[in-house]
């Protein structure tokens, strides 16, 4: 006999808050509490809470993107205990199939207040801004930025594996660091944070300890993968995870419909809820044959392809939009290339708000062009022009369309 | 009629010094003479030297990357007289078609010694290395790097228009100013220098200008675009540059045979002498019905695929190899997703310079993944499996292979 | 307010007989009642049995292929009114996502006994055969036919609207006309048959009426499509479909999780029941507007993609297996280019009828080659290679492998 | 040393008569002397002409199509020894670059007078019809039919190795038993014809024997491939072949620019002359060690792409344009699936001339979709919608444009 019926390892209640729900965490910490067992090889689904635990409706407003409590934030399912895994082995996670809730087939994707999250372009654009997206199956559109439409890559913005002690120590210690001898005015990295913590079915000791010590799920880190938000994660992908703890404490959640690289307003993707399918296989001392000390990943089968010539590809230079130039600084460049799309794109009547929620959340493809020849870096870009129902093509003048309007809030 | 012969508008001679050849020239200044006259929209053809102007053998040494000589490089054929063109119109130019040399089916690829040129991973890699590469037809392999065999993608590094005099002198004011407050103990940026100064068939005098003013070729540049290093402007893309003089002053050179994103070696594609067939057209008034500051770009329709599926790739991180977190750099996250993949392709027996050589001149993917995710930016790299004449997947140890060697020279 | 969520207009009962689920119907015949209603422009799910309405267990004999009772096949669902379709409209039917259903991940191919049902090879291949496929999400595999694993295109096999009294009269004459001067030994056509027809709700005498007039659902048919098994009208993929009744009468089943151009066994694609999502639109006059006589479509975005090189070719001419040459035949030289594959796959240990089900049921290429150079048709079957767990390229000779057996029923 | 200068093995004098040129030939025979030697495993470039020999001109008149004379066409070039090629080995072509000649940049659709030729429509269009196309670089475009410009996928229709003298007695012998058994009332395969026989560089007596027993080159035939016209087969394709006589004698010719599936129209790609890098490697026993009958293929890795949606797709029955009912006859239902396109693409203006010149000669792709759902062939016939400059899609009415006219000459 084959496979039979495929048991959902996890069940979610969209009705219910997130924080009380033990299946659910949103801290890495190796002391947080397996939520289930499954064994090597197992194909099993997961059901997820969207990122911000429900604090999004869907309606036309972005207060609550505004007033959004941060610390409420990436509700992580699992832990899960993978039969036969130890500390130096490989997690192999196939991703099988993602699917949102038959019963909320919409996410959305929101532009932070500078002061309560920003984003990458927060000096430009300061306010808060919030776009909801209906699901047709395997597409989307929004009725805040009208004339598009695409196929989602539907992928979990996070997935890995618990950190070790020893790990986590060293997280604490380096960002830390970081956030004690910046020279920058803006907040830097997080730490740890007893607020809110979700320790899943922990005790309430383990919870005290694990809201002083926990990593936040903000940032991805090199030792396990976390918040990559990679958008090739999708249908058919297969991530490659080290292993730090025994059981491996596998969690993943973050569900994004869609995502541009680089994700760019932070709460960028096309944020849902789902349940996603997969196989954990445990590949014994993957670590060392690999020599792997970061995730790796085959992506899927299935990504939508538009003809490469069909990328409408914008150039950024690391000089910034005062004319200062940077010393190879990618992040410099990326910025300016987003900045040229919203220019071209204004032209046809999109608000800057609505062009910088979509380079978030659509099939953008951010690439590294040159990154030695000094002193510019210089990034790409590319727009896949398909997703528009009118040509965007480079040809001279345009006229403005109607438009309407995303949700912004009030500064 | 139809179109009959196309003609060659510049041609060059591989056996005479590039700094004989008045069709060339070697950095970007208003006053440079034209070298030829094209009609809005006419197809012709441009002969190309190699982007070291002949400096590096078909050997087995390294010896002459380097030696290098940086001020004899960037030999761009034009600049073009477009008939037509102004400022402020924007300049279409259709890469029809890219081919070696019949009698020169070879390139290289070259890492830079640390104190002559240097490159993206010069700290760990201080020595000068050198590839040779066969063409044959649309494939290229190199003896230096078994079990690798590619097809090309080719194209040029360098294409613009000239600057007016007003850019010029912005861009000499900002790298000048990154030159006097850098803190960074390394060279960030080239100003003018007089020396070895190709200004094609310029009088004494304008090429004594163009030597004490002229822009050096060696950093793509937001306004006019330069040396982007771009892998996907093969054939049948079309780009589109920003015109500052009259007539364009468009000249274009550095054909690369293939690159990675990023062309981390910085001498890192395969550098190749060769043959290009353009259309260039005059979009007038380009510049504002286009809203354009920058160059942007359609890739070709026949760019060698891939399923998504066959890339292995590699996740970066902004946090150093020395432990340090840095704030949201991408640059440094790139940089560790080069070094994950050294570390991984060591396995089978290749040297890390064969590994440093493939992964700036073979068609790397370099993506943003998130950028938002403080304070780690992450980074991803992919390499087409297929381009292996055995099975790079990650399915657990493996053993060396005989991988030969490429040249290294000493320090 | 955007979409919530999304109704399942017609439920099926797969523990209950097909034939008394009155939302099933097994004739083309416009007097077929209604089965629900939808909204110009509306989505919704349809739920869909098996081709075989259940008849295939899973399990490791093929004596229920052998004695299926092709009386009781192509149970459809519907049919749809579709809000204001009249005759001369097109239905635009998009297709937004396909899925099996969770309680059931597997599906089957069959090869039909000769005498019960046949297929494209049943002169070599006569018995009854069997292959049960278990469903990971996208991907497929068999215990039947071993290192085998790929991603499915899963597609309805039929969809329709109903003809009007006038074109059924058509078919049946034309059909009928076959019949009677056909010079071939076999069964060349299927005239309506009373013996099992399902008519859905029908009263008794409209029953009797479609059971003598009903057209048969095995062929499609040029007016309307229905039994197409095009594997292209996958997820994403929008089929324009001529209208000839009012309410246009759209009907839907035979869903496949994947199949191979030309399903060639018959009962050949990974038959399965599942769900699918619809969106579907009227173009009023399309018929007229698009001086359309048979449906024409759009394919989806998401189709597994594999590079173009990884399709091992083999080509077949329109000379059959005893030499005998026929005249520009694409069917004798389509079933030469099979074989040609079955005797290259053969090498590594499968059997003929292990061969000959994988090449209905996974993603093969047909094309057509050459249809004008006197005598010889020449067609072409590729097979992506990357769906194997080792490598079929054609480097030498090669060693069988242990490829375990599909079920085959004796004679 | 690497790969030094390309050798040049055959050169062609395009001012000069095909049949005054000893290094081409044109029927299939075991006595074709050889032309020039290469090495297995050499890369080196082959010139070959257009295969009507020149006879058709760059001009708006097609009168030299309607008057061509068809015992002077599909002048190969070869044949080719390849150093230690026995009967019963494979020889694999890699074609690693095809090129039109820089000083003939263009090349010609035809339709053939259905009293001259005639092609797969010709009971419908009796007419010999002509269109040229510009070459721009790797793109085409004609001014006889306007709005459309593609990327071409350069390939030889015609590459084989000579038969042996029992394979040759055997095609003579099962073609000429369908010349003497048919009951069509058309020309079904043409016999040996002494008339205008070129023989290469042959003495008189072996040119006499060539002519009474050499095989017309017309249709591709199993045992060797020959006239496949697979579009297919472009840059980077490796074509294995089995070897029939001493040395292979390998020839090539009939360069393609761009063809469709089918090459409906008989002079149906764009025709060209050019040059063509190979690389011809042996396979010892290969035809034994990989139970080939036929020649098989890999395509190559830069195909031109479009996206799987970009396919506007026409289906095709086996019911002929009368109202008669065929069984499963596949050449039938793609005829059909042209006709549909040919409507379709009139509404916008364009004659059917044109349309069926466009179908022959653009990558439209011809798929079997079933061909087991008796009575009833289906075929598929894709367009890809982004070679033209307006917007094809299925959207409604639609205006005609101004299309100019191809040449077409009077019955």
């Amino acid at each position: 006999m084959g496979l039979t019926e495929i048991r959902t390892a996890v069940k979610v209640d969209l009705k219910k808050p997130a924080d009380q729900q033990p299946v659910l965490h949103n801290r890495w910490h190796p002391d947080v509490p397996f939520t289930a067992k499954v064994k090597d090889g197992e194909v099993f689904k997961v059901e997820c809470v969207d990122w911000t635990g429900g604090q999004i409706g869907n309606n036309d407003s972005a207060d609550d993107v505004k007033n959004i409590d941060l610390t409420k934030i990436h509700y992580l399912s699992g832990p899960f205990e993978v039969e036969g895994a130890e500390p130096g082995d490989v997690l192999v996670v196939e991703i099988q199939d993602v699917q949102p809730f038959q019963e909320q087939p919409w996410g959305f994707t929101g532009v932070f207040d500078k002061d309560n999250g920003g984003g990458f372009l927060d000096e430009l654009y300061p306010n808060a801004a919030k776009a909801i997206w209906d699901f047709e199956g395997i597409f989307c559109s929004s009725r805040h930025i009208p004339h598009l439409r695409f196929p989602g890559q539907i992928h979990p913005g996070i997935l890995g594996c618990a950190p070790s002690a020893e790990i986590l120590a060293e997280w604490n210690r380096r960002e830390a660091h970081l956030i004690s001898t910046t020279e920058l005015k803006r907040i830097v990295a997080l730490p740890p944070q007893p607020q809110n913590v979700h320790a899943g079915s922990a005790s309430d000791e383990v919870k005290e300890k694990v809201g002083k010590e926990g990593a936040r799920t903000i940032p991805g880190r090199p030792e396990h993968g976390g918040n990559c938000d990679i958008k090739n994660l999708g249908r058919g992908s297969k991530v490659f995870l080290p292993i730090h703890v025994p059981g491996a404490k596998f969690s993943i959640g973050d569900l994004h419909f869609s995502q541009g690289d680089g994700e760019i307003s932070f709460c960028g993707a096309i944020e849902m809820a789902g349940v996603i399918t997969l196989k954990l296989s445990v590949m014994q001392s993957g670590m060392k044959d690999l020599d792997m000390k970061s995730p790796l990943f085959l992506p899927g089968p299935v990504e939508p392809h538009y003809g490469p010539s069909k990328y409408l590809t914008f150039e950024g230079f690391s000089v910034d939009d005062k004319g200062v130039q940077h010393y190879m600084d990618a992040t410099v460049a990326y910025r300016q290339a987003t900045l040229r799309c919203i220019e071209y794109l204004r032209r046809y009547g999109y608000s800057d708000y609505q062009v910088y929620l979509m380079l978030s959340c659509a099939p953008i493809q951010g690439h590294v062009a040159g990154l030695v020849d000094i002193p510019n870096a210089c990034m790409t870009l590319g727009v896949p022009m398909d997703i528009f129902d009118f040509d965007i093509s480079p040809t001279g003048p345009v006229e403005k369309m109607e438009m309407g309007a995303c949700a912004v809030a009030n500064k």
